[in-house]
């Protein structure tokens, strides 16, 4: 089978695919001038996946976000509403909170170096002897806001004065897995993984089978990978589902399911692993049995940190033996990852060589190709090979 | 109290304070290019306290000063004069000594390479070999020197090839302080600091008590925070004093005296505890009962070690029940050096933030504000905002 | 005596070596700029020594070669020919080896990752689906090659794309130490060192004896300092030998031969210790008992990897009780190198002072002054100084 433009249109393709797909230039993997632009332009700017919902329960709670150089507060309010806020106390710049997550006891943020005091909601409260000052409104001296987004219990946040509509950004997504009813779901098991590579490697890797046989025996096994079928193939949300051979079978180390089906999940969706990547920091694969995904934090041109979570219904992880059954997906799916990172990695270090210039992907590619023109878009940037 | 200009004056301000005092933008906290210019137009011009006289005793004691990519011998020679030399051989640049400290024992400076051998006051003294070399003089061939300054037993350096006279930019510290008789103090105790933040946050902290009931709850049962007053706000020697509450008290853990009054000290001196920025390295804090002070050396843009000494009259040294009540003068500045060393820390992360622009001081941080000027004075730097 | 350009030109010297001879500007040290600027135009253009035929004596057995970026698999095809390779697969840059050293059992080169595979010789063997793929010439996707050059059994590789010929580089090299039948004898040791200086500095410590009185009293007791004759002074190759005081001496921790003569070595050279930089890695001493070799790797501009060899005839490595007393040769050495890397290393530190400008060579140091010149004239360099 040849690939043309053509074929490619008849799956729904935004992107005019050409036949010759090189891939992107060395240096968007090296270089930290790009790196500092896609900071700019992509993590700055675009929805980003902070958590889920279920973090951050009550009034007060909340979870730090790092975002390169930048820290978001993510809070519930007094009102229930979630809240982003940049970690960064308007009087002097000090970084209010330095733990991961925590609660708000008081009901107030309060800086630790001068007590400078703000509401959940951002606005400031107090702050010790201003009042004294001259034209010093606290109206002006507010928490810097991030915005939300809410979809499936998950909660995005945009670091953009002026964002594209969470709505618009992420319609091919709004509608999408109701079966699994996503917001009743919870957090199963965390894997946590630091990888030494840039962190557009490790989404293009998501996004092809073609390195399965060789890199995944057992993947391969209980999903062929020249089964893989792509329905959203260009704009923030990509991806595409893998079918499975077995009945009732599911990503573990038997191959059989881990789990009863997520609530409503049936028919084909029975048989299909589904793998989509929210540009550009959550990797979201629904299988029957359990939800899988990946949170990815950018920490450097060459580090990230990735996150892995799985997603179960509260009735299935009431019951210690299904629970223990379940460990069987955790296992094959921290063996998959880990055979992933270390390609991952040695993508990163070969790309160092000035010798490569660019490469070319092959017909099984062309998702990581979208992906690549999704980033070169992001930037402005035009391909000159 | 609202601050004007004018009041400000009625306190010897030699800066133009204005109402409204913005700090300094973020990127004086994160710029290696900033940093750079530092270096050059601070560190390697401006008057730095490399250590007490009491250290050198002897011809050939020596200390080794880092002050950046520089490295810096302090030398006593053999007429009991205090030199101070570039750490480099003239020959091929080979630092001499690696050592923090020590004795050149025979009166010679050494290079460990190729045997280049330097008299104490830094002129070259043989170099194998080399008579033999057309046009080669000795005499161009000393250690690169720098300068000295001698104040209350204070040894201080200046790496400019002609920098300002050491008494006129120490003027305001000359003949104060004679009560304490600073050359006779010896150093009692010392703590060492490693602190991940920029220089200049340390400076800052120090030069105000706004934060000070948050932070230091002890502290500020001592010497209660409204009770600071300046009467140096501007140049290189910033500061003034902060009022103990208690009779015959100190800053200790019970809030009573570690040690009787240090030398002649009496009258008001006996319930103030005094803090002045020597810019940009030395911090000084003559209490009733003994002297504190800080040798701050910057050791990258968000990297700072800190020593902190403690001086006391060798009497009371000598007394070993005075110097077990002595304790509770360490454990309490130990205890909040390290509050104030947490929120310094923050601050640098905090200012890693795009978003955050600069950020506006309140009425009790007009010495930190004078701080910045001094700052933007040595760099020549005009505000923008 | 005065060293003047008619004397050094009766040694045979390529160079015009005034009687001023500066030391490099402090920038040649330091500078990443000037350091990026020598990987171009010295490690990925000069001819390198890799490993030692030897080292890959079968049909795939490979030795991976880093050079700063670029990673070299050095490895025999089935023609029993050494071949050079670029480590990135050419499909999307991944690097192929990560081992250091190993066989490519099944006598092709597979990728990692999606499985590409190469012949030993580069070509593109096999490249799953992407023979579907419209103009995909496998042709085109061999692997990015680097050249050979084969030398008394050391093997040398070239990075560019069009090298000097080896022959006319090494010129002065070949037909020299033919008594010591260099491709017959094997390693009998490797001692392996990490050393924090600027690679030029190893090259410049090991061409010059004028440190040797001061840092190796041993050394320069079985050959005085005063005992160096240079024959090749500029170029690729430079060098010349020092007299062993000792009838059957050798560099060992007695003074006496560590082995019998190497292979054919007679005559004047059984009181001759060689030393032979051959620009830019590798440090060549034939000894009248053995052969040592340091092969230097670059790995940043303060950070060598230096791997030093001891070269036996496999007839004395055969034999225990020689090999026993061979042992005063490797500790001998390895306390020798120790003693080069802590003045090195002192050096690079030295060289951080902005106030150090650029130091003078003396008498015996027209050596390391004619590795300086090759290095500017390589980076087309001019003096300013």
């Amino acid at each position: 089978m040849k690939h043309t433009k053509g074929q490619f249109k008849k799956r729904g393709v935004d992107y005019d695919v050409p036949t010759y797909m090189p891939t992107l230039p060395r240096e968007y993997y090296q270089s930290e001038d790009i790196y500092a632009e896609e900071a700019e332009k992509i993590f700055w700017r675009r929805w980003l996946m902070a958590c889920r919902e279920e973090e951050i329960p009550q009034a007060g709670d909340f979870v730090v976000v790092p975002v390169g150089d930048e820290s978001i507060i993510v809070v519930r309010d007094k009102t229930g509403e979630i809240n982003a806020h940049f970690n960064v106390c308007r009087h002097r710049g000090t970084r209010i909170c330095v733990a991961e997550s925590g609660c708000f006891d008081a009901g107030v943020i309060t800086c630790p170096y001068h007590a400078w005091r703000y509401e959940l909601d951002g606005r400031l409260k107090a702050a010790p002897m201003m009042t004294e000052v001259e034209d010093f409104d606290k109206a002006d001296f507010g928490l810097h806001g991030a915005h939300i987004g809410l979809w499936g219990g998950f909660v995005f946040i945009n670091l953009a004065e002026d964002p594209v509509a969470f709505e618009d950004e992420l319609a091919p997504l709004i509608g999408k897995f109701e079966d699994w009813r996503l917001p009743e779901l919870r957090i199963a098991h965390k894997l946590e993984y630091t990888l030494e590579c840039n962190w557009k490697i490790i989404l293009q890797n998501y996004q092809e089978c073609y390195h399965c046989p060789g890199v995944h025996p057992l993947l391969a096994k209980w999903t062929p990978f020249r089964g893989a079928e792509h329905d959203c193939l260009g704009g923030t949300v990509i991806g595409g589902y893998m079918t499975l051979t077995e009945e009732r079978g599911s990503m573990t180390m038997d191959g059989k399911a881990a789990a009863p089906p997520v609530c409503d999940v049936s028919g084909d969706d029975l048989q299909r692993v589904h793998y989509y990547s929210v540009f550009p920091n959550l990797l979201l694969s629904p299988h029957p049995d359990f939800v899988l995904y990946h949170r990815i934090r950018s920490e450097g041109v060459d580090r990230i940190r990735n996150d892995c979570h799985f997603l179960l219904h509260p009735d299935v992880m009431a019951d210690a033996a299904r629970m223990e059954r379940f460990q069987s997906a955790i296992e094959f799916w921290d063996l998959t990852n880990r055979q992933d990172w270390k390609v991952c990695e040695q993508m990163q270090l070969g790309l160092k060589s000035h010798r490569f210039k660019t490469g070319r992907y092959g017909p099984m590619e062309d998702v990581p190709y979208a992906l690549d023109q999704e980033v070169l878009r992001a930037l402005g940037h035009e391909r000159t090979t």
